[in-house]
């Protein structure tokens, strides 16, 4: 009997995260507008949508009831109560779904979010986005300096250990320049860079 | 060669989590009381020592530099930024040196923690600690009542959501009495109940 021969790149999931404040969101954002064939992941979340968010599109919004589903049935590749108020996660089905359907997949999330993918999905790839610098991190952290010291002080203590996760990963992306990024982010995910339009 | 003898029960981490207010420290403290031999994790953290913390006992209080080499340095089961200020987590070296030592090991970990530890340590035995009912930890949530519908909302949401991640455990136990909780527990950790007093 033949060896199964190994899976096409595109059938892992990516998982992309990093540090409060790196530009995950702008990268993602990025990916979104320049390579419409990448399929982004879609929360699911308890909370109230807010203005302009589109359900199914920036999140699934679902009721306490059926979220606790998901989690009773496993549906979800991870999820949080945050701050003890809404709940999020990852539903695992339309992941699977379109890795299935050999679409490329990539999953924005942070970084308590990553570590239980990789407890669900260890085949997953993990990127990290790093700062160009820690002085360019810090610049953003405290940038508009109207925390006072403490904060400050805890801003950077936090970034520093969100800094040190960059060893969990398989990747890590230097996010200098977002289109850079991104693209570099379509190369480790097994895809030929080829943006749709330049913006 | 003979087959490797299965590794004695003692020789697994259990890992008790559980919904808000369900009462795992109670029971862990009861744990604690009544069962010396039993050895509880320590977290680290890098927040302050309140009045009567103990560093090694209640907590390992580290500086953010030393939390940091340790996430880098994989030493973590899992750990985490609470609520965008401090971080906490599971050193990985006294738990394994514990096990190593046939010493039966307890962590006391909320539900997003112990997700974390299904990813670094599989081979745990995860162990949730249910309320007697919904009633009961209804009535622990809202219980004083001082606060607004909004707000008792959101809790009873959250614990439900909570409630269905027991279907993520080897084993449930219903708080409905700490010091039988607890002996339970123990007999779950492949113990005989044996507590050192009566109280």
């Amino acid at each position: 009997m033949p060896a199964t021969p190994p899976a096409p790149e595109s059938s892992r999931l990516t998982v992309l995260a990093g540090p409060t404040a790196v530009g995950k969101g702008t990268v993602s954002a990025d990916i979104r507008a320049r390579y419409p064939d990448i399929w982004l992941s879609v929360s699911a979340t308890t909370r109230q949508p807010r203005p302009g968010e589109v359900d199914g599109v920036h999140y699934l919004f679902v009721g306490p009831d059926r979220f606790a589903d998901m989690v009773a049935n496993s549906e979800l590749l991870e999820w949080a109560v945050v701050h003890g108020r809404n709940s999020y996660g990852t539903p695992r089905g339309p992941v699977q779904e379109k890795l299935d359907a050999g679409v490329a997949t990539l999953l924005e999330i942070d970084l308590q979010g990553a570590r239980q993918v990789r407890a669900t999905m260890p085949e997953a790839r993990f990127v990290f986005l790093a700062p160009p610098s820690w002085e360019e991190l810090e610049r953003r952290l405290v940038g508009r300096g109207t925390e006072g010291p403490e904060e400050r002080e805890r801003r950077l203590a936090t970034a520093k250990v969100e800094m040190a996760a960059a060893s969990e990963f398989d990747h890590v992306i230097v996010n200098d320049d977002v289109q850079r990024a991104a693209d570099e982010l379509v190369s480790v995910m097994g895809l030929a860079p080829h943006p749709v339009a330049g913006r």
